[in-house]
């Protein structure tokens, strides 16, 4: 993908303000101000950049109006009111080239049961399989190689990056991105222990993915028991985590890389889960808390809680506690000193 | 997929003993007695749910034998033996409509290699590859997009899930479920450091996996370097399970998600590892032992043991511990006013 | 696939400077000590496990040149410099037997967009996606059920396991191997929260993968927001790991299973990160770094440090606190002890 902006197109896709400098081409990159070349442009986020700034070699670079800089021979400078809005603009110029919208249809090696309902604007990539009772909606696209199950639903405008699958009987909205290798529907983990065995409990509940979803490459939802696993509007799931069966997670959560959530647990709405974080079953935690990442969660928490360590406890103590943890030995030998100050009274 | 059960129906396959109020039409769900409606049924397995069955808007609900309650105004109590059991019942007949008996035979846009052997009662699903010399027993299901390799052989009455990856020269026995992304049989995670380089050390061992195994989503199962990596008689992964080269899980055992188990480590059987813990490599864990969820287990454990923390530590030490945790800050401050009133004697 | 090595093969493929006893068969197996059988060869790594060797049933055993071992009744010993080596040499011998090299081509069963390049020695496993503008190098194989994107290029000698999945626009070097389930290219995990929504940053950077990486089981590596997410040149990635947008991750670095690094982290060459371990956003770790399993490290670290624990601390210092970590509750008892001898002077 060939990244190429004039000045002018820069100058009219983020309404830069004023411009100095003049380039000798265009714009064949973005980068950090520290990585960036003279072909290159970057940007300015934050005024203690600044030093980054005067040592950075980009072609082109963004800073805020009314933020004195003078610029370097050879260099443009564009103002902007906000330079990382600046480059999401241009980010999503490119991403019309990265993703290119693909043809509405279904691709002649894909396999699609005539039981199940592709909307015409939609796209069925290369090697997919839809089962039977699958309805596909308008505008969604199926990459190569997604499985699609039995009567599982999948609303308009959704994206299921290649080799995702979905077991029978789930639903997913409008607007969800699932990439690669995420599992939606498993079978939960349930079993009885019975006469030296573990005996299957069956798990024949579904997964809801409501609308404006995202979730990361090889994550796995697991479908309920009976009911649902519930994943609510807005939430966004990165890479490698896993929910369990019967989860309810609330709306416009973030649930970070490699996060656990155990069985029957609920997340309230805008809950923050840390990377490789771990919740227990059957909690609740209340809306808007935050989990620091690798933290252990084994109780229920109020709203807007803070916790931190494993297992959790508030933020702020755990802070406390890690700050003193390397003096531990410390304290022994005091205690140490003082006992021999002090010598048991002897009887 | 449309849950109905008339009060008959509901009778017959709980075997409930009786039945009080009477129903206006079929239960068409199965639910929390929180989440329960009118429609649904619901349960109540602990007599400490009492409230939550007193507030219970559910339509039909089982109680044990003997419990006394007397119902609501259109409600349906059914007593039963075990209202956890009488659940199931109902489950597993939903299990026959949620997974319907495929027909055996291959699906046409399967490939199979002409030198893999079939069963004739297997089925192979659509878009799956069974390469040469594999062999797949009586009634095995692989479901969608399954890649089952070079002489890898399984059993009868297993079940593979969509997408679900099987290395060559693998064995999987009777009974055994692999849900989707699993991969079974990738390289071990071995170098030798040479030269300031990390060398391969050739992975040419297998894996066996046993009867009546279940593996969760996206868990992965090494080859051995050579011999086996064996997963044992019954035991129960859950999804994102990492089970390292050489490892030897006994019969039994659980592993909840995201448990990694680092090369050539035992486990003996009924091991129960929780969420996330981590067991170092070439260590031995004796049977019937409990791991704690985020423990790190860096050293053989005899028999029945039961640990916590990273690293991780007799479980009931672990617990006081954590207790004290939060008072570390409070034991400086105390130690502190211990000697300014007991100053060193000075000299 | 069938082990088998004669007597006459054993001594040419190993260099074995001298033979005691004399073979009844060939050996069929290679084991550890402990669990060959008569017809296993085995070998001594060290001369701790002595006792092991005494025991072994092993019908082939190397031991080290100079060693003093007499070997038992229809036992052969073979002598060799290393037998570590011996048995690597034996191991890459089946190596050619458990990966015979595929034939160049495409399958008839794959999907190759005629925009797509695939070298004539390549090799194009069934079912497997190659998209518009994608190039596939000499000698390169592609396993089944790949799907591999648009303009995304691999170079020669290079081995892409079963279903992998390679997104759009990703480069990837000579001699890389990615295990199952991999997924290179997914969209970095990024959001800008406004009025209550979690907004999309759009991630239109790609991966370099360089090469001799070897990548395992179901690890993600996302693509970067701008610029390229890095995986340098012989570093070894075991399964389910996390590499997040915009990392670098340098050269011959080892990072074990369950790994996370979150966005825009720096590893120099040669670190090694422990199962587990979790690496925050935006640092860098020093080249040589030894990061411990389960560690938790939110801040830069210099060159060869040796860190563990979450937080991660000195791995001195955390050691020393995790021999105290049982011992906290006995600090308070004896400095209640040492209050009650000195309390308080009233007033």
């Amino acid at each position: 993908m060939k990244v190429e902006f004039s000045l002018e197109e820069l100058v009219s896709l983020t309404r830069a303000s004023s411009v100095t400098g003049s380039a000798s081409g265009p714009a064949t990159g973005i980068a950090s101000l520290k990585q960036a070349g003279p072909g290159d442009l970057s940007f300015l986020t934050h005024r203690r950049y600044q030093p980054e700034l005067e040592a950075s070699k980009a072609g082109f670079v963004f800073v805020p109006e009314g933020f004195e800089y003078a610029g370097k021979p050879g260099q443009v400078v564009l103002r902007v009111a906000s330079p990382n809005d600046a480059i999401t603009s241009l980010c999503r110029k490119l991403e019309t080239l990265l993703w290119p919208r693909p043809a509405p249809g279904v691709h002649p090696t894909a396999f699609v049961d005539p039981r199940a309902e592709i909307h015409p604007d939609a796209t069925i990539g290369a090697k997919c399989v839809v089962e039977a009772g699958a309805t596909v909606g308008s505008r969604t696209v199926l990459e190569a190689g997604v499985v699609f199950g039995r009567n599982s639903s999948v609303g308009p405008d959704s994206w299921l990056g290649y080799n995702v699958t979905v077991y029978p009987e789930c639903s997913i909205g409008a607007r969800v991105r699932l990439h690669s290798g995420v599992v939606v529907g498993a079978d939960g983990y349930g079993y009885e222990f019975s006469q030296g065995r573990h005996a299957k409990v069956p798990q024949v509940g579904t997964v809801v993915i409501e609308d404006d979803v995202e979730i990361g490459a090889n994550s796995c939802i697991d479908r309920a028991r009976f009911g649902a696993t519930v994943v609510g509007q807005g939430t966004k799931v990165d890479n490698l985590v896993q929910i369990a069966h019967n989860c309810r997670v609330g709306k416009h959560c973030i649930l970070v890389a490699q996060v656990a959530i155990a069985g029957s647990t609920t997340l309230g709405d805008y809950v923050m889960v840390g990377g490789q974080a771990g919740l227990a079953g059957h909690i609740e935690i209340g809306a808007g808390s935050k989990i620091a990442g690798q933290s252990g969660v084994a109780h229920d928490l109020p709203p807007k809680s803070y916790v931190m360590g494993s297992p959790a406890i508030e933020a702020l103590k755990d802070q406390k506690f890690q700050m003193m943890r390397q003096r531990v030995p410390e304290l022994l030998r005091r205690i140490e000193a003082l006992e021999r100050r002090l010598p048991e009274s002897g009887h």
